[in-house]
């Protein structure tokens, strides 16, 4: 036909989940069609009064369901090392101080990091992160934090771009330099920040390995103040600004984030009434990160129904580290955040897309509408629910990232 | 060479765990061989000092973690339909008694799986099955349960002995008639129970499809007494019994299962001191069921203290089920019985393997020792504690099911 629009790829048959309209994100095209052009969305609805296309190939999706490609928005999939023995010695009955003493804990993490070449660091993240390419996501945020100092944290950000290439996944890469206070500083916390805040950062920005600034405000970390002064720098610079806070208690490291336009908050358990609000008003997403509830044994729960009725956008994600959630499932994650949680099945998969996306400052993914990356998950099932039912599966059936 | 001692397999290069030793199963041989012939072990432990094999086929391990094959003492896999959309609405806010009345739960499972041909609950089970193999299993137990009439209940279990002969792997069947009241049963569960223990149980053992016989003893379920006389009915026909027990109420049911001698009794939250006791004295094994604890939301947590300093060997199992536990993963289940239980990594270990077979009353698998069945799994780690330590990953390297 003359006047067929021309299109690189055609998914048809597809039971179709486009996220196009944030209120209804469960709303499901029953026979709905996928076109790309170079690598990006031409077309997503339904193929009855789609255009006609010209197609250079057509993939059958066979009426199993087809979702946006998942996006992981808080992981530290990137380090060095294993940590299974300090996990097996404390099941054993060791106290947190002996497995201290052993060289345990983050500081066990941060030396083979610094140990690591970033080829290294590489090679032993790849399979972590082909593990949660199998669950459908076609983007993930990557923190460092492991180094530092300036050289490793340097290699941890060099080698989640590298994943990027070889993997073929969008990787968002965020600087964590404020995640733990290193023993080189002990006792000098703020002249930690400064060196974060001043040194490192300026000079890993102007390499382009920085998309956005992440600190960890808490008791054991950072201060509010010390962190808003990291922020300040960011913003200097014109990166945008997220927060680890209120997770183990309640400093109002959110409402500061907020205050800061902070593109996500994450963790929450401890967030209260004052930082919903400010949160709400300033747009900013929640990430919740139940695989580290689940892996510490957390019984304080986020405020789920706060964040809900002041509409402040959910999203999930599955927070990958070795010290408290070593988990590479997104699917596992929708599921831990709808059983301890209690999400609907449409605010987990909000959370993995849409809302996962915006908490990355992403508006070119996340759905499956005209002008974003055509990346998209098949899978063999035909009813959403089921992505998030399940525990332990692996329903994927394939997976395009930008169109490929 | 001349006197060398011929075999079909030899495993060389394993990190080896063999289970040989109940007391230490974590004992780990650094340089370990595993030869098979005739589907069995011929030899499994330090490759010094090992005798010398002529083999048809060598596989080098490299290094690799070898252990047993995995044993899921404990599946109720075989079902028809879903309750993912029942799930969903959980969820959103319906009442148990509102999703009852849209019929859902048990009963939607039994209507599904009546309504299913043995074909049709081969290929709708098949893909579970699959999602178990690929996390090194290679016995699995499966229950029947929801037909709740002898000819639903033969198709369920003709299907559990089909999946073993197309996926290669070891299936054990549990006549679990006694699993819930059939609607058209309401009122008369003594009646029910009779029809279980004087019809369906003998006519499904004389066709050789009930390995072992259990029944689910709780207030909304079955009486120790009624349990009783089934029990009574399996020893008549030299049927090993199991039970569900103390999940939800503490009815004493295990210890009127170890007056039996079951091979283990499954769940155990409510369990006290003198049901330990008898379990300790009969030598019945406690499986715990981790995945159902965590997705109804459970805090009452099983005695394991007690379960312990009283000897009693301890399973663990993913208990898959479309109703409490949609869980197709054993790694994810000793990481929870791990995280939510403590158990140790050896505990773990054991629980899949071992001990798992002796709740399965199986002396030829669990261990790899000349004379059981070379059933192994290779796992791309070094140490055991990975494979407990991860949450969501997929080690698995390779998979042998009798020698092949
Ligand atoms: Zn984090
Ligand atoms: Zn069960």
């Amino acid at each position: 036909m003359s006047d067929a629009l021309v299109c690189d790829t055609l998914w048809s048959g597809a039971r179709l989940l486009t996220m196009a309209d944030p209120k209804v994100p469960d709303a499901l095209i029953e026979n709905g069609l996928v076109a790309s052009r170079d690598g990006r969305v031409v077309y997503a609805g339904p193929a009855d009064g789609a255009p006609d296309f010209a197609a250079a190939r057509t993939i059958a999706c066979g009426g199993r369901l087809v979702t946006p490609g998942f996006v992981d928005c808080h992981t530290h999939i990137v380090y060095g090392g294993s940590r299974a023995l300090e996990f097996e010695a404390r099941l054993a009955g060791a106290s947190y101080e002996e497995i201290a003493r052993a060289g345990g804990g983050i500081v066990s993490t941060m030396r083979a990091t610094r140990a690591a070449s970033e080829a290294d660091l590489v090679a032993q993240s790849a399979p972590r992160l082909a593990e949660l390419l199998a669950d459908g996501v076609t983007t993930v945020e990557i923190k460092s934090g492991y180094g530092l100092e300036l050289g490793a944290e340097r290699r941890m950000l060099r080698a989640a771009r590298q994943l990027g290439r070889d993997l073929g996944v969008s990787v968002s890469t965020t600087f964590l330099g404020a995640h733990a206070l290193p023993p080189e500083f002990a006792g000098r916390s703020d002249a930690y920040v400064d060196e974060v805040a001043q040194v490192m950062l300026p000079a890993l920005a102007s390499e382009g390995l920085v998309d956005a600034v992440d600190a960890f405000c808490e008791g054991i970390a950072f201060s509010p103040a010390q962190v808003e002064r990291l922020f300040g720098a960011a913003e200097a610079l014109g990166i945008p600004v997220k927060l680890h806070a209120e997770q183990l208690s309640n400093l109002h490291g959110a409402a500061m984030a907020a205050r800061h336009g902070a593109l996500s908050v994450d963790h929450l358990e401890h967030l209260d009434d004052d930082g919903i609000a400010a949160m709400a008003a300033s747009g900013t997403v929640a990430a919740l990160l139940p695989g580290a509830f689940y892996f510490t044994r957390e019984e304080k729960l986020p405020p789920v129904a706060g964040l809900r009725a002041a509409g402040v956008p959910i999203a999930i994600a599955t927070d990958c580290n070795p010290g408290t959630s070593p988990m590479t499932s997104l699917l596992l994650t929708m599921n831990m955040a709808a059983t301890l949680f209690r999400l609907t099945v449409a605010e987990c998969l909000a959370g993995v897309t849409l809302h996962a996306a915006r908490a990355l400052g992403r508006n070119d993914i996340g759905a499956l509408v005209p002008g974003k990356w055509a990346d998209l998950a098949i899978w063999d099932v035909t009813a959403p629910a089921e992505l998030v039912y399940r525990i332990g599966g692996r329903p994927l059936h394939a997976r395009h990232w930008r169109g490929r």
